[in-house]
Protein backbone atom coordinates (compact mmCIF):
# COMPACT_ATOMS: atom_id res chain seq x y z
CA UNK A 1 0.00 0.00 0.00
CA UNK A 2 2.79 2.10 -0.34
CA UNK A 3 3.97 4.20 -2.80
CA UNK A 4 6.57 2.72 -5.36
CA UNK A 5 9.55 3.95 -5.57
CA UNK A 6 10.32 6.69 -8.42
CA UNK A 7 13.18 8.29 -10.12
CA UNK A 8 12.50 11.80 -9.99
CA UNK A 9 14.49 14.46 -11.48
CA UNK A 10 13.64 17.54 -9.27
CA UNK A 11 13.61 20.59 -11.54
CA UNK A 12 15.39 23.91 -10.52
CA UNK A 13 12.92 25.79 -8.48
CA UNK A 14 12.72 29.47 -9.50
CA UNK A 15 12.76 31.85 -6.40
CA UNK A 16 9.94 34.29 -6.85
CA UNK A 17 9.30 37.94 -5.27
CA UNK A 18 6.19 38.62 -5.18
CA UNK A 19 4.79 42.02 -3.47
CA UNK A 20 1.81 42.39 -2.12
CA UNK A 21 -1.00 44.46 -0.75
CA UNK A 22 -3.79 43.76 2.04
CA UNK A 23 -6.20 45.36 4.08
CA UNK A 24 -5.40 43.93 7.70
CA UNK A 25 -8.98 44.70 8.81
CA UNK A 26 -10.28 40.75 8.59
CA UNK A 27 -6.48 39.54 9.40
CA UNK A 28 -5.42 38.07 12.77
CA UNK A 29 -2.09 39.74 10.98
CA UNK A 30 0.84 38.23 8.60
CA UNK A 31 1.57 35.16 10.52
CA UNK A 32 0.04 32.01 10.42
CA UNK A 33 -1.35 30.74 13.88
CA UNK A 34 -3.68 27.74 13.96
CA UNK A 35 -7.57 28.51 13.12
CA UNK A 36 -7.11 31.97 12.38
CA UNK A 37 -7.59 33.67 9.70
CA UNK A 38 -4.00 35.39 8.62
CA UNK A 39 -2.55 36.99 5.56
CA UNK A 40 0.42 34.26 5.33
CA UNK A 41 -1.84 31.23 5.47
CA UNK A 42 -4.00 32.54 2.72
CA UNK A 43 -1.58 33.28 0.47
CA UNK A 44 0.39 29.94 0.67
CA UNK A 45 -3.27 28.27 0.05
CA UNK A 46 -3.69 30.39 -3.45
CA UNK A 47 -0.33 29.49 -3.91
CA UNK A 48 -1.10 25.59 -3.46
CA UNK A 49 -4.27 25.84 -5.57
CA UNK A 50 -2.81 27.30 -8.07
CA UNK A 51 0.53 25.07 -8.18
CA UNK A 52 -0.60 22.46 -6.82
CA UNK A 53 2.21 21.77 -4.42
CA UNK A 54 1.72 21.50 -1.03
CA UNK A 55 2.51 22.75 1.41
CA UNK A 56 3.89 26.11 0.18
CA UNK A 57 5.88 28.22 2.45
CA UNK A 58 6.28 32.33 1.82
CA UNK A 59 9.12 34.23 3.60
CA UNK A 60 8.07 37.44 4.14
CA UNK A 61 9.96 40.71 4.49
CA UNK A 62 8.73 40.76 8.65
CA UNK A 63 5.03 40.34 10.01
CA UNK A 64 2.31 42.65 10.85
CA UNK A 65 0.10 42.60 13.30
CA UNK A 66 -3.75 41.98 13.47
CA UNK A 67 -5.14 45.19 11.68
CA UNK A 68 -2.34 46.33 10.08
CA UNK A 69 -2.23 47.01 6.28
CA UNK A 70 0.15 46.67 3.54
CA UNK A 71 0.63 48.69 0.04
CA UNK A 72 4.34 46.66 -0.54
CA UNK A 73 4.62 43.47 1.66
CA UNK A 74 7.74 41.62 0.20
CA UNK A 75 7.91 37.51 0.06
CA UNK A 76 10.07 35.15 -1.87
CA UNK A 77 8.98 31.64 -2.09
CA UNK A 78 10.27 28.70 -3.93
CA UNK A 79 8.07 26.59 -6.04
CA UNK A 80 8.01 23.87 -8.10
CA UNK A 81 5.91 25.50 -11.47
CA UNK A 82 6.43 26.13 -15.21
CA UNK A 83 4.27 29.01 -14.73
CA UNK A 84 6.03 32.36 -15.29
CA UNK A 85 5.72 35.30 -13.12
CA UNK A 86 3.54 37.18 -14.44
CA UNK A 87 0.75 33.82 -15.62
CA UNK A 88 2.35 32.82 -11.67
CA UNK A 89 0.89 36.32 -10.33
CA UNK A 90 -2.54 36.57 -12.31
CA UNK A 91 -3.62 32.89 -11.66
CA UNK A 92 -2.87 33.40 -7.39
CA UNK A 93 -4.82 36.76 -7.88
CA UNK A 94 -7.80 34.71 -9.24
CA UNK A 95 -7.33 32.32 -6.26
CA UNK A 96 -6.96 35.13 -3.01
CA UNK A 97 -9.77 37.08 -1.49
CA UNK A 98 -10.48 40.16 -2.22
CA UNK A 99 -8.68 41.93 1.06
CA UNK A 100 -5.07 40.41 -0.65
CA UNK A 101 -3.72 40.95 -4.29
CA UNK A 102 -0.17 40.68 -5.36
CA UNK A 103 0.73 43.28 -7.10
CA UNK A 104 4.28 42.74 -8.40
CA UNK A 105 5.69 39.05 -9.49
CA UNK A 106 9.19 38.06 -10.82
CA UNK A 107 11.90 35.38 -10.52
CA UNK A 108 14.93 36.77 -8.74
CA UNK A 109 18.47 35.26 -8.03
CA UNK A 110 17.79 32.34 -5.89
CA UNK A 111 20.28 33.60 -2.93
CA UNK A 112 17.38 36.53 -2.18
CA UNK A 113 15.87 36.13 0.82
CA UNK A 114 12.85 38.71 1.96
CA UNK A 115 13.20 38.93 4.93
CA UNK A 116 17.06 38.47 5.49
CA UNK A 117 18.26 40.65 2.82
CA UNK A 118 15.65 43.82 4.20
CA UNK A 119 17.49 46.97 4.59
CA UNK A 120 15.13 49.01 5.62
CA UNK A 121 11.08 49.64 5.78
CA UNK A 122 9.05 52.15 5.29
CA UNK A 123 5.62 52.83 7.40
CA UNK A 124 3.21 55.03 7.22
CA UNK A 125 0.77 56.10 10.12
CA UNK A 126 -2.34 57.93 8.68
CA UNK A 127 -5.03 60.05 11.13
CA UNK A 128 -7.51 62.11 10.89
CA UNK A 129 -8.18 65.12 12.85
CA UNK A 130 -11.76 66.67 10.97
CA UNK A 131 -14.93 67.52 13.09
CA UNK A 132 -16.88 64.24 11.44
CA UNK A 133 -14.82 60.93 10.63
CA UNK A 134 -14.68 59.97 7.17
CA UNK A 135 -16.92 56.62 7.23
CA UNK A 136 -15.43 55.45 3.94
CA UNK A 137 -11.68 55.36 5.72
CA UNK A 138 -12.84 54.47 9.01
CA UNK A 139 -10.42 51.17 8.41
CA UNK A 140 -7.83 52.84 7.24
CA UNK A 141 -7.27 55.77 9.46
CA UNK A 142 -7.16 56.42 13.34
CA UNK A 143 -9.90 59.32 14.57
CA UNK A 144 -8.71 62.02 16.34
CA UNK A 145 -11.38 63.52 18.80
CA UNK A 146 -8.81 66.33 19.21
CA UNK A 147 -7.49 68.57 16.40
CA UNK A 148 -3.75 68.10 15.97
CA UNK A 149 -0.64 70.71 15.46
CA UNK A 150 0.99 69.00 12.71
CA UNK A 151 3.99 71.43 12.90
CA UNK A 152 4.52 70.86 16.47
CA UNK A 153 4.45 66.91 15.55
CA UNK A 154 7.12 67.67 12.87
CA UNK A 155 9.29 69.20 15.03
CA UNK A 156 8.80 67.08 18.03
CA UNK A 157 9.72 64.36 15.69
CA UNK A 158 13.17 65.17 14.06
CA UNK A 159 14.64 64.13 18.19
CA UNK A 160 13.95 60.88 17.06
CA UNK A 161 15.56 60.67 13.35
CA UNK A 162 18.90 59.15 13.93
CA UNK A 163 20.87 55.60 15.53
CA UNK A 164 18.56 55.84 19.27
CA UNK A 165 17.92 53.29 22.07
CA UNK A 166 14.25 53.01 21.43
CA UNK A 167 13.42 50.74 24.24
CA UNK A 168 10.67 53.23 25.12
CA UNK A 169 8.71 52.65 21.94
CA UNK A 170 8.81 48.88 22.30
CA UNK A 171 5.39 47.25 23.59
CA UNK A 172 6.54 43.69 25.77
CA UNK A 173 10.09 43.29 24.53
CA UNK A 174 11.18 40.00 23.26
CA UNK A 175 13.96 39.75 24.58
CA UNK A 176 15.80 41.10 21.56
CA UNK A 177 19.75 41.67 21.63
CA UNK A 178 19.32 45.24 21.33
CA UNK A 179 16.45 47.94 21.10
CA UNK A 180 18.83 50.50 19.05
CA UNK A 181 17.63 51.03 15.65
CA UNK A 182 18.32 53.81 12.64
CA UNK A 183 15.15 55.77 11.91
CA UNK A 184 16.32 57.15 8.53
CA UNK A 185 13.38 59.31 7.55
CA UNK A 186 10.67 60.74 9.78
CA UNK A 187 8.14 63.03 8.59
CA UNK A 188 4.12 64.26 9.54
CA UNK A 189 2.27 66.38 7.06
CA UNK A 190 -1.06 67.12 6.79
CA UNK A 191 -3.51 67.45 3.82
CA UNK A 192 -6.65 69.05 4.67
CA UNK A 193 -7.60 66.64 8.04
CA UNK A 194 -5.42 63.99 6.91
CA UNK A 195 -2.26 63.50 9.09
CA UNK A 196 0.43 60.87 8.03
CA UNK A 197 3.53 60.17 9.67
CA UNK A 198 6.24 58.44 7.60
CA UNK A 199 8.82 56.19 9.42
CA UNK A 200 11.60 54.81 7.71
CA UNK A 201 14.22 52.55 9.41
CA UNK A 202 16.64 49.82 9.26
CA UNK A 203 14.19 48.01 11.65
CA UNK A 204 11.27 48.35 13.75
CA UNK A 205 10.78 47.35 17.53
CA UNK A 206 7.36 45.50 18.33
CA UNK A 207 4.52 48.28 18.20
CA UNK A 208 7.16 51.07 17.68
CA UNK A 209 5.46 52.98 14.96
CA UNK A 210 2.34 52.96 16.82
CA UNK A 211 3.96 53.84 20.22
CA UNK A 212 5.27 56.92 18.10
CA UNK A 213 2.39 57.90 16.63
CA UNK A 214 0.59 57.81 19.80
CA UNK A 215 3.06 59.75 21.37
CA UNK A 216 3.45 62.90 18.42
CA UNK A 217 -0.24 62.92 19.08
CA UNK A 218 -0.05 63.71 22.46
CA UNK A 219 2.21 66.56 21.22
CA UNK A 220 0.14 67.19 18.24
CA UNK A 221 -3.05 67.98 20.91
CA UNK A 222 -1.01 70.68 23.20
CA UNK A 223 -0.54 67.65 26.12
CA UNK A 224 2.88 67.81 25.76
CA UNK A 225 5.54 70.25 24.42
CA UNK A 226 7.49 69.41 21.43
CA UNK A 227 10.66 68.72 23.12
CA UNK A 228 9.08 66.29 25.09
CA UNK A 229 10.06 63.36 22.88
CA UNK A 230 13.68 63.85 24.31
CA UNK A 231 13.08 63.17 27.46
CA UNK A 232 11.23 59.97 26.85
CA UNK A 233 13.09 58.94 24.40
CA UNK A 234 16.13 59.13 27.21
CA UNK A 235 14.01 57.33 29.78
CA UNK A 236 14.06 54.37 27.89
CA UNK A 237 10.76 53.65 29.78
CA UNK A 238 7.59 53.16 27.66
CA UNK A 239 5.44 53.78 30.58
CA UNK A 240 6.88 57.35 30.09
CA UNK A 241 6.18 57.63 25.71
CA UNK A 242 2.55 58.35 24.79
CA UNK A 243 -0.26 55.38 24.17
CA UNK A 244 -0.20 52.90 20.88
CA UNK A 245 -1.99 54.54 18.56
CA UNK A 246 -5.10 51.44 16.49
CA UNK A 247 -3.25 49.00 13.87
CA UNK A 248 -6.18 50.56 11.77
CA UNK A 249 -3.75 53.14 10.60
CA UNK A 250 -0.53 51.43 9.71
CA UNK A 251 0.31 50.44 6.44
CA UNK A 252 3.53 49.02 5.60
CA UNK A 253 4.39 50.90 2.79
CA UNK A 254 8.08 49.19 1.11
CA UNK A 255 10.58 47.21 1.87
CA UNK A 256 14.13 48.33 0.82
CA UNK A 257 16.75 45.86 -0.48
CA UNK A 258 20.33 46.53 -1.49
CA UNK A 259 19.61 46.92 -5.42
CA UNK B 1 -55.88 50.27 33.12
CA UNK B 2 -56.07 53.18 31.23
CA UNK B 3 -53.96 56.05 31.12
CA UNK B 4 -55.08 58.65 33.18
CA UNK B 5 -56.68 61.89 31.13
CA UNK B 6 -53.91 64.29 31.33
CA UNK B 7 -53.97 67.86 30.03
CA UNK B 8 -50.68 67.98 27.48
CA UNK B 9 -49.37 71.33 26.24
CA UNK B 10 -47.42 70.64 23.40
CA UNK B 11 -44.20 71.68 22.44
CA UNK B 12 -43.43 73.39 18.85
CA UNK B 13 -42.02 70.51 17.22
CA UNK B 14 -38.51 71.57 15.51
CA UNK B 15 -38.26 70.49 12.13
CA UNK B 16 -34.78 69.70 11.55
CA UNK B 17 -32.90 68.84 8.10
CA UNK B 18 -30.06 66.87 8.81
CA UNK B 19 -27.14 65.73 5.83
CA UNK B 20 -25.86 62.06 6.13
CA UNK B 21 -23.41 60.08 4.92
CA UNK B 22 -23.33 55.93 5.23
CA UNK B 23 -21.52 53.82 3.64
CA UNK B 24 -23.97 51.20 2.12
CA UNK B 25 -22.20 47.92 2.36
CA UNK B 26 -23.82 46.60 5.08
CA UNK B 27 -27.10 47.20 5.10
CA UNK B 28 -30.29 46.89 3.14
CA UNK B 29 -30.66 49.70 1.56
CA UNK B 30 -32.53 53.10 3.01
CA UNK B 31 -36.21 51.83 3.61
CA UNK B 32 -37.15 49.94 7.11
CA UNK B 33 -38.05 46.53 6.15
CA UNK B 34 -38.97 43.91 8.94
CA UNK B 35 -35.43 42.05 10.61
CA UNK B 36 -33.13 44.05 7.38
CA UNK B 37 -30.36 46.14 8.98
CA UNK B 38 -31.36 49.57 6.50
CA UNK B 39 -30.04 53.43 7.12
CA UNK B 40 -33.47 54.47 7.92
CA UNK B 41 -34.24 52.30 10.86
CA UNK B 42 -30.94 53.01 12.10
CA UNK B 43 -30.89 56.65 12.05
CA UNK B 44 -34.84 56.88 13.83
CA UNK B 45 -33.66 53.83 16.52
CA UNK B 46 -29.89 56.02 17.39
CA UNK B 47 -32.49 59.44 17.40
CA UNK B 48 -35.19 57.70 19.46
CA UNK B 49 -32.16 56.91 21.89
CA UNK B 50 -30.62 60.39 22.21
CA UNK B 51 -34.35 62.34 22.67
CA UNK B 52 -36.25 59.23 24.28
CA UNK B 53 -38.65 59.91 21.69
CA UNK B 54 -40.47 56.60 20.29
CA UNK B 55 -41.03 55.99 17.57
CA UNK B 56 -39.18 58.56 15.51
CA UNK B 57 -39.91 58.73 11.96
CA UNK B 58 -37.87 60.49 8.78
CA UNK B 59 -38.41 61.50 6.08
CA UNK B 60 -35.59 61.62 2.95
CA UNK B 61 -34.86 63.06 -0.09
CA UNK B 62 -35.30 59.18 -1.57
CA UNK B 63 -34.41 55.87 -0.66
CA UNK B 64 -31.11 54.16 -1.71
CA UNK B 65 -30.77 50.82 -2.74
CA UNK B 66 -28.83 47.74 -0.91
CA UNK B 67 -25.11 48.66 -1.34
CA UNK B 68 -25.60 51.88 -2.56
CA UNK B 69 -23.47 54.93 -0.50
CA UNK B 70 -24.10 58.54 0.22
CA UNK B 71 -22.13 60.98 0.89
CA UNK B 72 -25.00 63.85 1.25
CA UNK B 73 -28.48 62.47 1.94
CA UNK B 74 -31.27 64.50 3.21
CA UNK B 75 -33.36 63.91 5.99
CA UNK B 76 -36.17 66.20 7.80
CA UNK B 77 -37.95 65.12 11.21
CA UNK B 78 -39.57 67.26 13.45
CA UNK B 79 -38.91 65.62 17.25
CA UNK B 80 -39.98 66.90 20.77
CA UNK B 81 -36.63 68.48 22.09
CA UNK B 82 -35.05 70.91 24.18
CA UNK B 83 -31.43 69.70 22.38
CA UNK B 84 -29.98 72.72 19.60
CA UNK B 85 -29.07 71.02 16.44
CA UNK B 86 -25.47 70.76 16.93
CA UNK B 87 -26.20 69.61 20.17
CA UNK B 88 -28.52 67.06 18.51
CA UNK B 89 -26.09 65.99 15.93
CA UNK B 90 -23.04 65.32 18.59
CA UNK B 91 -25.35 63.38 20.24
CA UNK B 92 -26.65 61.41 17.63
CA UNK B 93 -23.46 60.76 16.06
CA UNK B 94 -22.34 59.20 19.03
CA UNK B 95 -25.32 56.87 19.47
CA UNK B 96 -24.91 55.70 15.66
CA UNK B 97 -22.78 53.05 14.10
CA UNK B 98 -19.60 54.09 12.59
CA UNK B 99 -20.74 53.31 8.93
CA UNK B 100 -23.34 56.12 9.14
CA UNK B 101 -22.65 59.85 10.54
CA UNK B 102 -24.74 63.08 10.19
CA UNK B 103 -22.39 65.70 8.86
CA UNK B 104 -24.76 68.81 9.49
CA UNK B 105 -28.02 69.37 11.36
CA UNK B 106 -30.12 72.98 11.33
CA UNK B 107 -33.64 73.34 11.87
CA UNK B 108 -35.40 74.72 9.28
CA UNK B 109 -38.97 76.23 8.11
CA UNK B 110 -41.41 74.07 8.97
CA UNK B 111 -42.61 73.52 5.85
CA UNK B 112 -39.50 72.01 4.61
CA UNK B 113 -39.90 68.34 3.13
CA UNK B 114 -36.45 66.43 1.99
CA UNK B 115 -38.33 64.92 -0.36
CA UNK B 116 -41.17 66.57 -1.85
CA UNK B 117 -38.90 69.49 -2.18
CA UNK B 118 -35.55 68.39 -4.00
CA UNK B 119 -35.57 69.60 -7.17
CA UNK B 120 -32.10 67.62 -8.58
CA UNK B 121 -30.00 65.03 -7.13
CA UNK B 122 -26.17 64.11 -8.03
CA UNK B 123 -25.37 60.66 -8.34
CA UNK B 124 -21.78 59.63 -9.21
CA UNK B 125 -20.55 56.13 -10.02
CA UNK B 126 -16.61 55.04 -9.38
CA UNK B 127 -15.16 52.81 -11.94
CA UNK B 128 -11.35 51.65 -11.03
CA UNK B 129 -10.08 49.64 -14.39
CA UNK B 130 -6.09 49.21 -13.25
CA UNK B 131 -4.75 46.09 -13.99
CA UNK B 132 -4.85 45.64 -10.22
CA UNK B 133 -7.61 46.56 -8.29
CA UNK B 134 -7.35 48.86 -5.43
CA UNK B 135 -8.65 46.43 -2.36
CA UNK B 136 -8.53 49.24 0.08
CA UNK B 137 -11.47 50.58 -2.11
CA UNK B 138 -13.44 47.49 -3.45
CA UNK B 139 -16.38 47.88 -1.22
CA UNK B 140 -16.25 51.81 -2.76
CA UNK B 141 -15.57 51.22 -6.56
CA UNK B 142 -16.25 48.51 -9.51
CA UNK B 143 -13.28 47.36 -10.73
CA UNK B 144 -13.47 46.99 -14.74
CA UNK B 145 -11.28 44.15 -16.21
CA UNK B 146 -11.75 45.52 -19.40
CA UNK B 147 -8.99 49.50 -19.87
CA UNK B 148 -12.12 52.12 -20.95
CA UNK B 149 -11.77 55.06 -23.23
CA UNK B 150 -13.26 57.48 -20.74
CA UNK B 151 -13.47 60.15 -23.56
CA UNK B 152 -15.60 57.79 -25.61
CA UNK B 153 -18.01 57.63 -22.85
CA UNK B 154 -17.72 61.02 -22.24
CA UNK B 155 -19.03 61.96 -25.99
CA UNK B 156 -21.52 58.99 -25.75
CA UNK B 157 -22.87 60.39 -22.58
CA UNK B 158 -23.59 63.62 -24.20
CA UNK B 159 -26.45 62.32 -26.01
CA UNK B 160 -28.13 61.05 -22.62
CA UNK B 161 -28.49 65.02 -21.36
CA UNK B 162 -31.92 66.98 -21.57
CA UNK B 163 -35.23 65.65 -20.99
CA UNK B 164 -35.83 62.24 -22.64
CA UNK B 165 -37.94 59.31 -22.01
CA UNK B 166 -35.45 57.02 -20.33
CA UNK B 167 -37.23 53.63 -20.14
CA UNK B 168 -34.63 51.79 -21.49
CA UNK B 169 -32.37 52.51 -18.21
CA UNK B 170 -35.21 51.32 -15.83
CA UNK B 171 -34.57 48.06 -14.03
CA UNK B 172 -38.15 46.93 -13.96
CA UNK B 173 -40.53 49.70 -14.00
CA UNK B 174 -42.85 50.40 -10.96
CA UNK B 175 -45.71 51.63 -13.02
CA UNK B 176 -44.46 55.41 -12.23
CA UNK B 177 -46.64 58.10 -13.76
CA UNK B 178 -44.32 58.79 -16.43
CA UNK B 179 -40.33 57.42 -17.02
CA UNK B 180 -39.34 61.13 -18.84
CA UNK B 181 -36.73 62.85 -16.77
CA UNK B 182 -34.60 65.81 -17.34
CA UNK B 183 -30.53 65.19 -16.96
CA UNK B 184 -29.21 68.38 -16.41
CA UNK B 185 -25.15 67.33 -16.07
CA UNK B 186 -23.33 64.37 -17.25
CA UNK B 187 -19.67 63.92 -16.98
CA UNK B 188 -16.99 61.32 -17.15
CA UNK B 189 -13.63 61.64 -15.83
CA UNK B 190 -10.49 60.25 -15.64
CA UNK B 191 -7.78 60.35 -12.77
CA UNK B 192 -5.10 57.31 -12.74
CA UNK B 193 -6.69 54.26 -12.99
CA UNK B 194 -9.68 55.74 -11.57
CA UNK B 195 -13.09 57.45 -13.88
CA UNK B 196 -16.04 58.78 -12.52
CA UNK B 197 -19.26 59.48 -13.75
CA UNK B 198 -21.75 62.43 -12.31
CA UNK B 199 -25.36 62.00 -13.42
CA UNK B 200 -27.25 65.33 -11.75
CA UNK B 201 -31.32 64.73 -12.92
CA UNK B 202 -34.22 66.23 -11.31
CA UNK B 203 -35.61 62.57 -10.55
CA UNK B 204 -34.35 58.97 -11.66
CA UNK B 205 -36.05 55.71 -12.29
CA UNK B 206 -35.00 52.10 -10.76
CA UNK B 207 -31.30 51.45 -11.25
CA UNK B 208 -30.97 54.11 -13.89
CA UNK B 209 -27.54 55.71 -12.58
CA UNK B 210 -26.49 51.89 -12.54
CA UNK B 211 -27.60 50.92 -16.53
CA UNK B 212 -26.34 54.07 -17.76
CA UNK B 213 -23.09 53.22 -16.42
CA UNK B 214 -23.27 49.96 -17.50
CA UNK B 215 -23.84 51.35 -20.64
CA UNK B 216 -21.24 53.57 -20.90
CA UNK B 217 -18.37 51.05 -19.65
CA UNK B 218 -19.75 48.89 -22.60
CA UNK B 219 -18.88 51.95 -25.40
CA UNK B 220 -15.74 52.22 -23.00
CA UNK B 221 -14.24 49.18 -23.86
CA UNK B 222 -15.20 49.58 -27.32
CA UNK B 223 -18.08 46.90 -27.64
CA UNK B 224 -20.53 49.61 -28.84
CA UNK B 225 -19.62 52.60 -30.69
CA UNK B 226 -20.01 55.86 -29.20
CA UNK B 227 -23.36 56.39 -30.94
CA UNK B 228 -25.33 53.43 -29.55
CA UNK B 229 -26.35 55.28 -26.68
CA UNK B 230 -28.82 57.24 -29.33
CA UNK B 231 -30.35 53.77 -30.66
CA UNK B 232 -30.72 52.66 -26.91
CA UNK B 233 -32.32 55.61 -26.08
CA UNK B 234 -34.57 55.56 -28.98
CA UNK B 235 -35.35 51.79 -28.41
CA UNK B 236 -37.07 52.30 -24.95
CA UNK B 237 -36.09 48.98 -24.13
CA UNK B 238 -34.17 47.98 -21.30
CA UNK B 239 -33.04 44.08 -22.89
CA UNK B 240 -30.91 46.76 -25.30
CA UNK B 241 -29.25 48.89 -23.35
CA UNK B 242 -25.81 47.42 -21.06
CA UNK B 243 -25.72 45.49 -17.47
CA UNK B 244 -26.81 47.42 -14.30
CA UNK B 245 -23.62 48.02 -12.97
CA UNK B 246 -22.70 46.89 -9.25
CA UNK B 247 -24.08 48.70 -6.03
CA UNK B 248 -21.17 49.02 -4.67
CA UNK B 249 -19.68 51.81 -6.77
CA UNK B 250 -22.91 54.15 -6.40
CA UNK B 251 -22.85 57.65 -4.51
CA UNK B 252 -25.51 59.63 -3.87
CA UNK B 253 -23.50 62.84 -3.69
CA UNK B 254 -25.83 65.94 -2.74
CA UNK B 255 -29.68 66.37 -2.91
CA UNK B 256 -30.70 70.13 -4.20
CA UNK B 257 -33.38 72.06 -3.10
CA UNK B 258 -34.95 75.45 -4.24
CA UNK B 259 -33.66 77.65 -2.09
Amino acid sequence: MCDPPRFIIIPPMPNFRLILSYDGTEFHGWQTQPDLRTVQETLESALGAVTRVSPIRVNASGRTDTGVHAIGQVVNTRIETRLDAATLMRAVNANLPEDVVVRSSEVVDDAFDANRHAVRKLYRYVIHDGDVPDLFQRHYAHHSRYRLDAGAMARSARILVGTHDFLCFETEGPNRATSVRTITHLAVNRFGPWIWLDVEADGFLYNMVRAIAGTLMNVGRGFWPEGYTESILASGDRSVAGPTAPAKGLFLMRVVYES
